[in-house]
């Protein structure tokens, strides 16, 4: 077994933008740390929900249908599964992504901002 | 589909100790705030990893074989399956916790420290 994972320590070992990184996992749910500021690309994930949890800073989540959910930090927000949406965050925001191993961060959505998956620190 | 969930928020809704919440869900996965203060009962999860993340204050989590893992506010541990613990905290301290739907807090020991499941607030 590992030691406790300190988020503050793990933030400062990258600094590219919506490239998240696994920093812990439960059976098969990964936790991992991204730093966004921009917008993201509209997306989905068509088989399953996932919690954007913020650590620093503040951000929102557009939907197509609703208005938008706006996060600060100690705030976290589920989006469901199949759900369109698209990350947005004015300044740098610091967050905790909690989903299924595997997820890809821009679901099915074809675009530049796909990341490489499960790259831990 | 709900609002952003406040963390601050939740934990002025309740004052029991050892009695988690849960305040949402990803997939089948729940998480959970709970306050905490003074020693739990030693107890394992025979069928899932659980994650402890502490929001206010600090504790511990004592293992058998080996020494306490210590978390402070900003920090995670993820307990294995299987593997005896017992949670301790000096001070009232609030953690967050991440596991499965259905699991009991006290796993298989018999004490009077458990509490009702799936409560949501």
């Amino acid at each position: 077994m590992s030691d406790a994972i300190d988020l503050a320590e793990k933030l400062r070992q990258f600094d590219d933008l919506w490239s998240p990184r696994v920093i812990a996992e439960m059976n098969d749910v990964q936790f991992k740390l991204a730093k966004i500021r921009g917008t993201f690309v509209w997306h989905d994930h068509a088989e399953t929900d996932e919690v954007f949890f913020v650590v620093n800073g503040s951000m929102a989540i557009e939907f197509r249908d609703r208005a938008p959910v706006r996060l600060q930090a100690g705030q976290l927000f589920v989006v469901p599964k199949g759900v369109e949406h698209r990350p947005v965050a004015e300044e740098e925001c610091h967050i905790l992504l909690v989903e299924p191993r595997g997820v890809v961060n821009t679901g099915a959505a074809d675009s530049e901002l796909q990341a490489e998956n499960d790259v831990w620190i």
